[in-house]
């Protein structure tokens, strides 16, 4: 399949972010084959008129639990104890892997009509959220969600098995690291167990740290030191991480990710809406630290809106600053672009529009009011822009959608069995 | 023009919010009818089918510059006096009244598609925003911004002309305030007579206070009082007055806003992007404050979604306070609409669905993955809907836009002019 999008903006993300305009992107077999002037000699077997839009790295979403979309809207304005043990938990329960199928088709379908074309996702029946991934034609990485009560050696058998099942699998679309799900839950004997496991098949590690003021606290009262020291010490950090959250940090909590080269994954909709308060991004990027940004699942946002996620992540850290310069435009774009793929170890592959690279690639319809005058593109998306503006998207250069018409998954169909799920769950 | 919306869920707001399912809700002269069950006689000219979708009352957003969008995205990410003086009001400088009309026309644009049916706006060139909003279709509350700098008395006198012109014309759809810019830019002896004028023409005052933290510290070194108790002594508050921003308020602020009935108009998206900080919504409204949203104009934004500031004072607030429960969803939903309605002193006519209120409803269309499953819908319009959601827009009892179809301006020709205006402004 060779593809020729035609006549375009291109923003190519990046070391260096370049904006072109009038350009052309060429596609073949899945990868970037020139940006900017189309080879003459290129025949294309579709071609995608750029006029008035514009083309940019798929977003990445780097922190999510997509089968709670069946607890969208479920629980709301409730403190967070009752709302995760009364409210969330209790659903949970009742899960059965069908409805963490249909509840991740609810989300890819969100997700891809809003331009993300990656996402990281800990959970549980994930073979369900794996196969979701494999017939949509996104990209993901995926981690079974562990705790340490109940059997761990099948716990870390089955955490093997996913990975050697679904690693590399859907045209290497999907990746797998290993998912324990945060310090509190896991105790340092289990986590040293997993950090073997992920030592061994050489797997990243996808954890939640740090995310909310009483974990602080108890992490102190336990062992004298932050969640992040404690993983740390550990050698938890040795492997490459993917750590959700890290919102309450200290100093040395942000010497310690920037030495071991951690990545975070920001949550700004999900920490304000949980009253967790905010992280120390900019601090963070000024040390080095790559900070990826995310939605956290839909039962703490209550949407998977990277758009929305980019505009929090440059609006919040201003006045928290109280100093309008704080997390620029470009950067907003950059955390959920790039610095994504980086976080999701994918970085070699996608994350930005480069001759090479895997063809994961959306279009923004430019013809929107807002984007009215035209003066700076970066700013708009950053400030302007929708996730509804979002007209066409590619992923591994395929066409999951096109005009704003979805080409892999049935919506009407997810929607009625989405529904009935969580019907099903209340009753 | 009788217009019956049928078979439609409706969330009716006012002092008992109400969410209906299978309602019907009819219009005839402007006027509601009815809601809930359609009189059997009733014989519609027009019937809007409601079926997944929500009626609600239009959005108000309570305090804008829309001509300002000639400037969306031109001077982003700057500290706050060079991105004043060195680049917005070097282009305010050159601004004609045609580059107001058009940049007020692609504003009400924006808005109408995003679902605000009134707003209420300080600029100059005003007779140009109310030639838009006549017509357009819009509601408005409209003010001559003024300053103490020049010909004082030729400004006073050119407040009471542009009341007695505009006030209740457009078939009542524009009202008019007199708008005295700020304390810091309106002195004493200039702010008394702003407040002689309009007591004797019994208008109402839109001001900008206390929007930064400068603005607070030179108040005090100059009156040794904040700028609130500055303007409460000199009486302004005895009329009925919008205050925009009150971002920093001391305890006694609040407690003069909440004696004095002034409604606060809350802009969190230009507050944190202009790095004002946090203003104290969650104190203001248990003084029984009333507080409202608004956008700001889109040089500080950068667009004019009512939703995102919905959004983010359902979100920015949990944070603030460590507490989830803070401005829960109805919360946020009435300050966007009823609470708008009082803050421009429209609220005997507009800002609920209620039999004898002028007809102005927005209809969303609930067909969309992010408001799957269905279990709340006011906590999905705070926390999921996006602006784009908006299909139906009724003023007035007058569709302006239909099935996301405009029907009262000609998009392109606007876009086409607002972009013409911007371009001679930056040559």
């Amino acid at each position: 399949m060779k593809i020729l999008i035609k006549n375009t903006s291109v923003l190519t993300m990046g070391e260096e972010v370049e904006l072109m305009g009038n350009a052309s992107i060429t596609i073949e077999n899945g990868i970037i084959k020139s940006v900017g002037l189309a080879p003459a000699d290129f025949e294309a077997d579709k071609i995608i008129d750029g006029a008035n839009k514009l083309a940019m790295p798929g977003l990445v979403n780097s922190h999510t639990h997509i089968a709670m979309s069946l607890f969208r809207n479920y629980a709301d304005d409730l403190p967070f104890w009752p709302w995760l043990t009364e409210r969330i938990m209790p659903l949970e329960e009742k899960l059965i892997p069908e409805h963490v199928y249909w509840g991740s088709l609810l989300s890819i379908v969100e997700m891809i009509k809003s331009g993300v074309t990656s996402f990281a996702d800990m959970y549980f029946f994930m073979d369900e959220v794996a196969k979701a991934v494999e017939e949509t034609g996104i990209r993901a990485s995926l981690s079974i969600g562990m705790s340490e009560s109940g059997d761990q050696d099948k716990k870390i058998k089955n955490a093997k098995a996913y990975f050697d099942n679904w690693h590399g699998k859907a045209d290497g679309r999907i990746t797998v690291m290993a998912g324990p799900h945060a310090p509190y839950s896991c105790g340092p004997s289990f986590l040293s167990k997993v950090i073997d496991m992920a030592s061994e098949k050489r797997m990243g590690i996808h954890i939640h740290l740090s995310e909310s003021k009483k974990e602080i606290e108890d992490s102190y009262s336990l062992r004298g030191k932050s969640p992040i020291k404690h993983v740390n010490d550990l050698g938890l950090f040795e492997l490459p991480t993917l750590a959700a959250h890290c919102v309450h940090l200290s100093d040395e909590d942000i010497e310690i990710l920037a030495e071991k080269k951690v990545s975070v994954a920001n949550n700004p909709g999900s920490n304000l809406k949980l009253g967790n308060g905010f992280a120390r991004v900019e601090d963070m990027l000024k040390k080095g630290v790559n900070v990826a940004l995310g939605t956290d699942g839909s039962a703490s946002n209550n949407n998977l809106n990277m758009f929305e996620e980019i505009n929090l992540a440059a609006l919040v850290n201003k006045a928290l600053k109280g100093d309008t310069t704080s997390i620029p435009a470009t950067t907003a774009v950059e955390m959920a672009t790039f610095n994504g793929a980086k976080a999701l170890g994918i970085d070699k592959e996608v994350g930005t529009i480069e001759v090479g690279k895997k063809a994961d690639i959306i279009i923004i319809d430019l013809n929107k009011p807002h984007f009215y005058p035209r003066y700076n593109l970066v700013a708009s998306l950053a400030y302007s822009a929708q996730a509804s503006d979002v007209e066409t998207v590619i992923v591994d250069g395929k066409v999951l959608m096109e005009n704003y018409e979805l080409k892999t998954v049935d919506l009407e169909k997810v929607i009625f069995n989405a529904e009935r799920c969580a019907k099903s769950l209340i009753k």
